[in-house]
């Protein structure tokens, strides 16, 4: 006989407790796949998970899938996201699409709940790409996007590999995760933006990852005295950059009024970078990004034209290098449409949004119908000690989850 | 009886080049106030004007006057620079101010010329405020801007004192300089900018020098996902630094049609300057100069206001600091006027200047009739192993000095 089925929120919250102290110094995260607080991290939440119930796995590179079994033998539905974190980050991210299927699991048992369909509960290895330099590599493994042998051979900055490190804390495994043969993946998710907070939304229902696209624009003048040369003799690399991001600033307004076009400019080098001197040369880190991949190409094409103008114009020289291009990412419309009328049965408001952000449900959504489910951030705020999600908040995803969840397991 | 004159361009040159090799590690001069290299090119200077017959005294912080006596007792001629440098710095700059008449006199000896009024050559300590900060130190005492105790007690980064620093290389002294008696003073310098190069002139006349202001400006905004923060939601603190410099540009630009005014962003630091995060904060060296004290400060007020409109526009937070005000100098017109009679005679090219760098002169014109005389930098460059003067333009510049300081000598 199934019960009522309770979500309990201060059971949840605890465990997000309990995991936001391993690998926490003053505040900040700093959980690294391979360290000792990513060991004691995987442990307590196989433990968990087992204590669950669930059957854990563990492939090749560190993947954990937990296992609820199902009525019939059939494609299992699939959930999860990760526990590794950025230095100084905060204990929201990735764990809460990780602890939130931990108490669904919870509370099914609780219910006693039989669902047709297997749930499997995945921890994605080295998302955040801190130590080995490469994000999202679990599920780029799980989804055959990377060869296991590749990614086992990276190395961090000591030289040590990620075989090494996942050997040293008892976590390379033989598994294989089967996303391929997934009926259906979610993953839930802070939103790392202030869309939701700022419009006290519960919950998002992510339809698209946007294309990442990374730049890195140089400027060359000369550094000359700014004393002594007249204002006509310079050649400023500083003020060709200013002009630069001004110009990236508004053609990502422009594009922004169609599409979700954002530009940055967040990084910056100055040299010789002295008060009196007119900059030789100021090289910049570009972020551009969109859910349209034409318009992403001419966001981009439109900046380069900028920086090729704006360099002729005074004189400069400049570079760019293109370091990173990922094109967007459509979720499956039909998973949306599931979160949607899961989040309408449990009563909370959301809306149709994209994520600016990359996600493991990205490399899943080449091989299996994937979905995603953002919760709030306080003021936006991510990567951080100051990440902050609710206890209310992180409930009311974890219901919507559920929801979903449930109507999926259903065979049929 | 007097012979011809003839000032020897490769004495001359030979004499910058054999002082360019004290302190000089592969290219680059490094001759600080008080280091061993400081000792020997003192010594080597002072042996060059005691083999020239002149009387060699140094004052109570570091000041050596070199003196050769005239036929009547009369306020002397005073000419002379620096031979501190900045670290990695060239071999020009002060060096051919004190060479040149160095050479001079050599000239003057070899064709027994007496003169009416004495000549004072003048090597000025810790121009460059490498060691102790304070540039001009050695002029700033001499003018009684500053008091020797006060410089004495000034402390490098290992709490060495000035004192120290000139007792340990045997140039503490006892002698006054007696600048405010001078009739007359002359610095020969590099131009450091790209006036006189450009426009292949020979020699420049500095009229003024300009007034000096550095201000830190900082913006500050917030800190968000470069990917998951809409362009409209943004606090952008690069931004908001960006459009600043280029107002700062056009108002300088505008200025400089009617006066000589200079604006620069010469420093810039970006927080958390991450290329995937909209930076939060950015702290801006800004440089500010004009010769005109009131247009000066209409260029800070213009550019503050800027900062304000920007700043409350872009919701961000601002500062300003102001960290330097130096007002500007009017030099002696009848100093100019006799170095363009002399430039007239000589043949050579001229052009009535301004400087935008601070020189001794500046103090030195608080108390006595003072002039600067610009010779040419090879691409406008200083401060910097590249830096080139060519020995013709040295050899021009001492002959303009020379007819210059041979007018003045004369009494009556």
């Amino acid at each position: 006989m199934t019960n009522e089925i309770v979500i309990r929120k201060d059971r949840l919250w605890d465990s997000i407790q309990a995991l936001g102290e391993i690998g926490e110094v003053d505040g900040a995260m700093m959980r690294v796949t391979g360290s000792d607080a990513d060991r004691r991290a995987r442990d307590r939440v196989v433990g968990w998970f087992e204590a669950a119930d669930m059957d854990v796995a563990v492939d090749a590179v560190g993947n954990i899938v937990a296992r609820r079994v199902g009525r019939v033998d059939a494609p299992p539905v699939v959930t999860g996201s990760h526990i590794d974190t950025v230095p100084a980050g905060g204990k929201f991210d990735g764990t809460v699409g990780v602890l939130g299927p931990l108490e669904i699991v919870r509370a099914w048992n609780a219910a006693n709940v039989e669902t047709d369909r297997p749930l499997h509960v995945v921890v994605f290895t080295e998302e955040e790409g801190t130590r080995f330099g490469t994000g999202l590599l679990g599920s780029l493994v799980a989804t055959e996007r990377l060869q296991a042998d590749k990614a086992l051979a990276l190395e961090d900055e000591d030289g040590v590999t990620l075989a090494e490190a996942l050997r040293s804390i008892g976590y390379d495994g033989t598994a294989e995760l089967g996303l391929a043969d997934a009926a259906a993946f979610i993953e839930m998710h802070v939103e790392q933006g202030p869309i939701l907070d700022r419009s006290d939304t519960a919950v998002g229902i992510v339809e698209t990852v946007a294309g990442i696209t990374h730049h890195r624009v140089t400027f060359e003048g000369e550094a000359d005295h700014a004393g002594n040369t007249p204002m006509a003799m310079r050649r400023d690399a500083y003020v060709g950059a200013a002009e630069f991001a001004l110009e990236l600033e508004r053609t990502a307004r422009r594009h922004a009024e169609t599409s979700n076009t954002v530009g940055t400019v967040g990084k910056s080098k100055v040299t010789p970078n002295g008060t009196n001197v007119i900059p030789g040369r100021v090289e910049l880190g570009v972020d551009i990004r969109d859910t349209d991949d034409e318009h992403l190409h001419e966001t981009v094409s439109s900046a380069r034209e900028h920086a090729r103008a704006i360099a002729s114009k005074r004189e400069l020289s400049h570079q760019w290098q293109s370091l990173l291009e990922v094109t967007p990412t459509e979720l499956s419309p039909d998973i949306s449409n599931r979160l949607v009328e899961a989040v309408q049965n449990c009563g909370h408001t959301y809306r149709r949004m994209l994520s600016g952000a990359g996600h493991d449900a990205m490399n899943v959504a080449a091989v299996a119908p994937a979905g995603m489910l953002f919760v709030p951030s306080r003021d936006g705020i991510s990567h951080s000690p100051e990440e902050y999600t609710s206890p209310e908040d992180v409930y009311m995803g974890t219901r919507v989850l559920e929801a979903a969840l449930r109507e999926l397991t259903r065979s049929g």
